[in-house]
């Protein structure tokens, strides 16, 4: 069918999308959703339809290409283009498979990640597979499968060194940032740490939000290795000009529509990140509580077995920690104040908050341990060494200038200017920190899009607080959003003292 | 947050959105797909969010209603309403719960069935719910509640006379129309038939489609039953000013994304609509074969048995039978084609293709069978002798006349104007009717929203052909649609001939 191009002046979001008049789509007994390929001269893609029931926008003969399909195509508006109905990818029918309760091979798996990867999937379609593989599981050998899928789908950093050390710690607990700490300890004891991180999705912010603060991390891969080569660690957004295992964000997505964690994928897209930079040595961190990703002692086991499972597979060592997630970890929650956190433990100041210094030490002891750097049990005293003497410091503001646009002056860290303070209605000890509440209140605030919003915490549970004390403030870049958090603070309560 | 109203001028579909500027999404953490509750006055209202990135196509502190919307609020531009966060409904919740594998009781089916039909729910999370009770499978105890649900949110037709008798064909096989000479062949027998059809989705034609070319199908409850209690049975539209289990058809289009048919809901659907009309005594049909809506022996008999053992939960008498589903039934295929097909069939014509006036007197001779009006084994003469007599024909013609609108002159059936012949290649037997291909062909020609277009066939699965004999007929109203349907068929080719 050939039809004459339509400049619709809207972009689409993710997918190409072409615009049909009603009766034209009836020609080809076209649907909304359905897929088409467009072709003019050599080139061709295929896009998703979009139904126009008003002719006065879209007459017959008409198609209406959104932004992203106008750049792909590279036509503009009067161009002539042949249209013809295109079968659904591969990859849908192996999405049934699995739905049906079949297994999927590599290839399979393959196909489904790089279609999701290059937006060829819909919705649904995206849906139905998280929800097969999160209803019927997947095997030990699925899940290498995707997590290969994974890897080769993504970018790979290649080093030619051993033992090569990282770690990762499941989410869900606001401002829990050990990697600038443990990163700059492993590296500065002579450890190879080429540390990858993610931005935020849903939470007030990813490592790579908060490290952004303090120096550049959206590098490309010489760069990155060169920075390794050179202070044997690094601290770089796994997600921009790397990027590894990009299938995983857009699956996440879909995931949280419903609230749900597919076990299984979400095994795949750490192992595939840790692999995907040569990692030998593993640490893991699952923090168990109320609003953190794993909720439940039980199933963080569960996790913990599986995950050995795999990395037996690829051969790499293991250890799985399980730690308390009950509340936030650090008192600042927001890339800047994370920042600030971060920056006061690295400066043994007395500001640094206690819980995030002993929770990157434990991590980077075992780390050493692991690495043959410190004696079985000797890990932790040989981390805090390295802190207190400065090395670490030292290594942080290193590899923060390797990488570029290093800011490592905490004063020089100012907080959002419109600002609330929630005070103790009364006298009492605080009893419960929730972290979605606190999440949901940072966010409203503005992180992690603005980096100085967020909330810092005064107190945390065990703390006795006196009427009309402090218990945390939120910060705001303007003074609208302070008052939504406010509000929402207000609405969902998520601060207790009793 | 106080925002002005923008008439955005695009029909959304079926959902109420409202688009927001980028800048005033985030001062609330919204995100693409998010809702929100809009109030104006008492007026309030839960919409989907979507995010507009062009301050010049919206502004801050501006709101863009679709069309749907707009209607729903009673507003008009210009207007400020005020937005706030709205959380997901609780079927969210129980659909998650479905999909860790927890067991929904009536309570929970019946609130994700109102916000399917609501439109309450995304379609991201509709396809949780299709996908979760396709993969977790639906427990006997799961089916009933459904089934209870969907009656209780449906229209209920109240008849005071027993036995009352049903059927009802499970889908995919083009021309399949048993309902137009079972209802008269039971009613002229003196049993009540209150038969309720639906309309095509994804097929040619619905059994409504059909019948719609012969009389009037979309009437109110008050008129159903005055039809049936003047005639003993009536040919509607179950899905119009009566409207049984209206879930049913959004369900359908997210399982056809994947091309998946998800039993619990089938067998709950079919049954809710008959129970909606009262049924005591139900005869199904399930049709085996290739590009059938099933298409194993196995999946068959399993049906079959999970129909059985439903019926009996809600004390119905039950007939499950299987038949060849593999070509289609009857020659016509689109709505006149088949209703041309079926008067013939009514009025004894030589016309009448044998395999539908064949399986119409079987379905309607073990109907006379379980409605006690024929001896075990003698149905079926009774009900060819009902036919050959006129009785059916005229009792057709009186439910067609009290139904309103009643056409039943086959002369006066004409099939659209431009048409297209294929012929046989070479000599030969036909030893392939391609269901779907057939169907395809038959929609691209404009069945089921032409009701003159669709497809004749010429010879059936067995028949010999000479070279240059017809095969079948593409009949269309517009010669680019006769167009594209040839050129659908020349690529799937679903016609062989050996």
């Amino acid at each position: 069918m050939k039809l004459v191009v339509k400049d619709i002046d809207i972009e689409a979001g993710r997918f190409l999308i072409a615009l049909l008049n009603q009766e034209d789509a009836r020609k080809l007994d076209l649907h909304h959703g359905d897929r088409v390929k467009i072709k003019k001269g050599n080139k061709e893609t295929v896009a998703f339809i979009d139904i126009s029931t008003n002719p006065e926008k879209l007459g017959l003969g008409e198609i209406g290409f959104f932004e992203e399909l106008l750049n792909e195509m590279k036509v503009k508006e009067g161009d002539v283009v042949d249209m013809v109905v295109a079968q659904k990818p591969q990859s849908v029918g192996c999405i049934r498979r699995k739905m049906e309760g079949r297994v999927l091979n590599y290839e399979d798996t393959k196909r489904v990640v790089e279609d999701i990867i290059g937006n060829k999937l819909s919705d649904v379609e995206l849906t139905y597979f998280v929800a097969s593989t999160y209803a019927r599981g997947m095997s030990l050998e699925e899940i290498t499968a995707l997590t290969r899928a994974m890897i080769e789908t993504g970018d790979k950093v290649e080093l030619d060194t051993h033992p090569i050390m990282d770690k990762h710690c499941i989410g869900g607990v606001p401002g829990n940032r050990t990697t600038p700490l443990v990163v700059p300890i492993l590296a500065a004891a002579g450890l190879t740490i080429p540390k990858t991180s993610s931005r935020a999705i849903t939470s007030p912010s990813g490592t790579a939000d908060t490290l952004e603060v303090l120096m550049t991390t959206n590098v490309t891969k010489d760069k990155m290795i060169k920075v390794v080569n050179k202070t044997n660690g690094c601290m770089v957004w796994g997600g921009g000009m790397i990027n590894l295992s990009p299938a995983d964000d857009r699956i996440v997505v879909i995931e949280h529509s419903l609230g749900i964690d597919a076990e299984g994928q979400m095994l795949a897209s750490i192992l595939a990140k840790k692999l995907s930079v040569s990692a030998t040595d593993i640490l893991i961190d699952i923090p168990v509580g109320r609003g953190a990703k794993v909720e439940s002692k039980e199933k963080a086991l569960h996790i913990k077995n599986s995950f050995e499972k795999i990395a037996k597979v690829f051969n790499v060592k293991t250890k799985v920690i399980i730690t308390d997630g009950n509340q936030p970890i650090g008192n600042g929650i927001g890339p800047m104040l994370e920042a600030k956190d971060v920056l006061y433990v690295l400066m043994n100041d007395k500001r640094a908050p206690k819980d995030l210094e002993e929770k990157g030490i434990a991590m980077a002891g075992l780390l050493l341990e692991m690495g043959g750097k410190a004696a079985k049990g000797e890990g932790k005293k040989k981390a805090l060494s390295i802190l207190r003497s400065g090395e670490a410091l030292a290594k942080f503001k290193e590899i923060a200038q390797s990488q570029g646009k290093a800011e490592l002056d905490p004063e020089k860290l100012v907080e959002a200017e419109f600002k609330y303070e929630f005070r103790a209605e009364r006298e009492g000890k605080v009893t419960r920190i929730d972290n979605k509440a606190i999440s949901r209140v940072a966010r409203i605030a503005g992180a992690p899009h603005n980096k100085k919003a967020g909330v810092m915490l005064h107190r945390k549970v065990g703390d006795v607080v006196l009427k009309n004390q402090p218990l945390f403030t939120i910060y705001s870049e303007s003074a609208t959003k302070l008052q939504y958090a406010y509000e929402e603070f207000e609405r969902i309560d998520g601060f207790v003292v009793n």
